[in-house]
């Protein structure tokens, strides 16, 4: 199975403290890298955790709070003197490549490769990346600037999956396995039919993962999201700060966990902590209270999806 | 005496690595603090050697290559969110104050504190900060953009300093040490007569330091930087790539060595290493044949200045 995870790399939010680096995330597709965010210090933070900076070709932005993007002019810089040749791919709200391309003005740069934009099409959930086994969403969130966040859905898969004990004992050619992986049975060399549903498993279901950050309580989003695997929703807040949460468009760790229920998640990664919290368990306790399933995501850490 | 000292928060070049960050540093007089470059992540190496981002009042910025300026928005916008309300002076060059407005204005902010900024007049050496203790200059450097230095120097000082001794057996009146420290003789009680000379010591003589990044090898700036007591100065290349340090206009080690003995500096500083380098002592070996006072700067360490 191909590998499907996420490394947290920032999970904190406005400003980075001690304990936190602000918004910027990295989803693992078999051997593509999709950066979700890219707050000041991504790169650093990919170095630390041996990322090379040059291996990500698709770069999402959610939105044009500095905390999610201030770390993308230096990460294109370092792969433009790292002698970077092939095309980047950023994905971003209506604004950042007119800024992106002032920093290159005025530091007198002509970059090596071409940076090709993609800007978010507002209220829209339009598909930004499409491959033969995996899509991405946008998602609109509810926030003080046009926000999104991301869904990662692998395509459904036909194929059946073949018995190893059936390979081992048959040895069946390349025509053969393709045959069974599309439902037929199998007939062996002395005549015998050996029926498909004996000898093949059902096809994964296709797996899937949403990032949601930053964004108010918002339950239209629960539609887009439903069933994921894994759901990373902002919890900026704790119950105690409700209120606040409201004024500035965040959410709590419980409104998090609420939004994970009524989804149907597998399971809640809690993130985007404001800098308030030195402890953050209590944000973990509310939510789970909600919603069982909800772990504070800790940077440097993978999470496996699905 | 006043404290006069330098922070190092990055000493590294172009690109982050495991070992530097890009240029940043810290130069504190007395209560002041000058922020000199500001690479990504300079506030987060602030954060962790324990240096409050709203205690700064002064940035300077020496040219417009991201490794000496990616960070600053970074650190006016943290500033802002951590709710600055005194003014916050910029020293930089052209198009860095048209840059990081078009950053506020596409992530909707309106700063709760002024932010005035100073052009660097080109090929000027003029004073940048003035108080009544000390002054900082431009310094034009030698660079593939137009770059300056910057030099930090004390104000004469022209009060005698007294002797503690005296002091303790006389105990003079504010009036007296006022006339003491211009130079006056002293009368008792008795009508005795002490000379000046013998119960004050003369003033300190002024400290000074200067910070050259980035720059070729450029005998020019020795006259403005003449006797400092402390220069750092680029030592981005070791000498067997002398002939790319030529190219890309950047210095080898012995090169700043050879400035700093033609200034007559007390002690050289070097830094902005290229991220070739895992160990960093044929620098220092190769700078020390030259002027033997050379140590290699180190992140999150402090330098007495004079």
């Amino acid at each position: 199975m191909v590998d499907f995870k996420v490394l947290i790399l920032g999970n904190g939010s406005a400003v980075p403290t001690r304990w936190h680096n602000p918004s910027s995330q990295l989803v693992f597709y078999g051997k593509n890298k999709f950066l979700v965010d890219c707050a000041e210090g991504t790169q650093m933070q990919m170095i630390r955790y041996k990322i090379g900076g040059a291996s990500i070709d698709h770069i999402f932005i959610s939105h044009l709070h500095g905390d999610h993007f201030f770390g993308l002019i230096g990460l294109i810089s370092s792969n433009h003197l790292g002698g970077r040749q092939k095309e980047l791919f950023i994905y971003a709200p209506e604004g950042l490549e007119s800024l992106i391309n002032h920093h290159l003005e005025i530091t007198n740069t002509t970059l090596r490769f071409p940076l090709r934009f993609f800007t978010h099409e507002k209220n829209k959930a339009g598909i930004l990346f499409e491959d033969k086994s995996l899509e991405v969403r946008l998602l609109p969130l509810k926030h003080s600037v046009p926000a999104w966040g991301f869904v990662f859905k692998e395509k459904k898969r036909n194929r059946r999956r073949i018995d190893r004990t059936f390979v081992d004992v048959q040895n069946p050619s390349i025509e053969d396995i393709q045959r069974l992986q599309q439902g037929e049975d199998f007939v062996g060399k002395d005549g015998k039919v050996l029926l498909n549903k004996d000898i093949t498993h059902p096809p994964f279901p296709p797996r899937s993962y949403a990032y949601c950050s930053d964004t108010a309580y918002d339950e239209s989003i629960v539609d887009f999201i439903k069933n994921v695997n894994l759901l990373y929703h902002e919890s900026t807040f704790d119950n105690s700060m409700q209120d606040l949460a409201e004024t500035v468009l965040h959410s709590t760790a419980e409104q998090a966990a609420s939004i994970a229920k009524k989804a149907n998640v597998d399971k809640l990664l809690l993130g985007h902590y404001s800098g308030r919290f030195k402890e953050l368990h209590t944000l973990e306790d509310e939510a789970r209270k909600v919603f069982p399933n909800s772990v504070l995501s800790r940077e440097g850490e993978y999470y496996r999806i699905g």
